[in-house]
């Protein structure tokens, strides 16, 4: 080898991952590989609930005042996080300067929410924001990649190959330039279901280990999962008497407990959970049980910070309120989080490469 | 702004910056902005310390030799450092896995040492790594290029336009992709004058300010300078009694503390200083005075790691070495950078953003 070539960098000992990959995601861990992330790049929802608030209708509500609450809740619970999800648009132009350079950034790749098929008006298709790519991601000083698809294995065939194209583009936009890739999976109901039913939980948990194990497919070039936590406590026998409960049960902790198992069989590749707006007591029995089945931790959003916007547009009094609760909801999640396995030992890494014609 | 557009990220409040140069800055520096960096980049240099050890020629040295050598101190070195300029041919394939995740990297764009044109053998061409680029850097997870340049005022104008287009090359790659732009200046003696003669420390100091000077003018894109200490202890009054003088004298520490001044004011961006092989003793004086004229910090490689070299091939001896010497080389330097000027803190900082057509 002579001083003017260069080594192939993806044929180091880091195995089958290139070097900048795994450089990357251990950024957005902690020195364990145990993942304490916090996720601000809600746009929808943000602006549905400064909505209310307000008494406007989401659309009235100004890019400023999204901006402004991400940066508050950016600036007093990045500092305690490995990594802080944020997005392009609203979020990150407007707070980088109040995220730590030792914390990891993730960006979103997805326009917020979902548009439906004309025909079929339950199912839901994802969209790409325009203009922005996983190398420009990059190139902005963030660690990774996170995009959000919905999935339902019983939607048309149009549908799912539409999500499918989404997610193997994004991967291999990725792939390309060294980004990991972070890949949030939604379930969500058909056949006329409510989101928050009795049926629609009993269902759910297996519809998002089904989802795991379709995505986890190595040709999609995910490097990490954000999952759902594949149970409700609300409806949970255990958690009836812990303020959770909703009086009716269907399954006891012991289901739960064997869901969080058979995640973790269908993730191959490490997952993390998300938070899905429950309340931050159920969010930590969430983390405690998916820990315990083999996690690497958790990416959460508005179970650390949703009651800011109960004192916007009192910017002392939000960033009172995010200094102190949002703080300590923060920290209960870390606590917990010391159980979580770190990335790398994941099994999947323990074998070969598991690569496969896509 | 709707959802589906992108905010110019480079328009945000870091001013003039993009926002993934500052985020990379930082990442190379302490939270305050101070860099303590550590250099193990050599090979030229390693090769032949490597040959005198082992009584061969610098080029039946094996590549594996450098690679192992590059591991140790990095292994050692870099746990205490905020960030560590490393290559991509022996260096960072090879040591990326030893690297934390929260310490800068920074990799070398210049084939190591120099080719002289036909007819001026005293003059130095600088050459790129062939196939290697800033955007390769990027996505392989390191923060930063580094090039180093050979600079003579006076050689001549076919050399000087040369060494001039490498460095507006990889100052415009650097830019089109975010990644900050570390440019090594390095002076040397023309007219048959010997590098260590008392001659040329007498006008080192003034050839050190005017290559600052030079490569500051912003059509270079350079965002932080490496530079020689304008000054040599050996031949200065006060430090003959040190163990660092030579006998004689040529000035005193006033001249090279004035030196220092002259250089800060030169410097239109933010510097730090090299070691250039002295002893760690030495440099460390050089830092003091340094960072007390304005450096932000130091980039500093033989001064702490060179007499591992003694220890070659003893593996075991050698990283017992770097875990004790080594390590209390850079933390003697880390204690004195304390008095460092953060880089953003650099008055060029302060004004407009200064950017000139070029």
């Amino acid at each position: 080898m002579s001083d003017s070539t260069v080594s192939k960098l993806d044929q180091s000992k880091l195995d089958s991952l290139p070097v900048g990959t795994v450089r990357r995601l251990n950024r957005l861990a902690d020195t364990l590989g145990r993942f304490s992330m916090l996720a601000i790049d809600q746009r929808g929802s943000l602006r549905r609930m400064l909505a209310r608030q307000t008494n406007q209708t989401p659309e009235t509500v100004a890019p400023q005042s999204l901006q402004q609450v991400k940066r508050i809740v950016s600036e007093t619970v990045a500092p305690l996080a490995t990594g802080i999800l944020t997005d392009p648009t609203y979020g990150y132009p407007f707070s980088a300067d109040v995220i730590p350079a030792r914390v990891g950034v993730l960006l979103a790749a997805e326009v917020s929410g979902y548009v439906s098929p004309a025909a079929r008006e339950e199912e839901r298709l994802s969209q790409l924001i325009e203009g922005w790519s996983a190398g420009q991601t990059l190139e902005a000083g963030a660690d990774a990649v996170k995009l959000l698809i919905y999935h339902h294995p019983k939607a048309s065939a149009d549908t799912l190959a539409h999500q499918r194209k989404i997610v193997e583009t994004v991967g291999q936009a990725c792939k390309s330039c060294g980004m990991p890739f972070i890949l949030e999976a939604v379930t969500y109901p058909l056949n006329g279901m409510d989101k928050r039913s009795a049926d629609f939980a009993r269902m759910q948990p297996e519809l998002i280990v089904q989802t795991a194990r379709t995505y986890s497919d190595p040709c999609f070039n995910v490097h990490l999962l954000k999952l759902e936590f594949p149970g409700s406590l609300k409806y949970t026998q255990e958690y009836q008497e812990a303020g959770f409960g909703n009086g009716e049960v269907i399954c006891d902790r012991s289901e739960v407990e064997e869901a969080c198992r058979r995640l973790d069989q269908a993730a191959q590749v490490p997952w993390v959970i998300l938070s899905a707006g429950v309340t931050i007591n159920e969010f930590a029995e969430n983390l405690r049980l998916a820990t315990r089945a083999g996690a690497s931790g958790f990416l959460c959003g508005r179970a650390v910070w949703k009651h800011v916007v109960d004192y916007f547009p009192d910017k002392q009094a939000m960033h009172q309120h995010m200094s102190t609760t949002g703080r300590a909801n923060f920290q209960k999640l870390l606590s917990i989080n010391k159980q979580a396995r770190p990335w790398h030992e994941h099994p999947s890494f323990s074998g070969s490469d598991g690569s496969v014609d896509c």
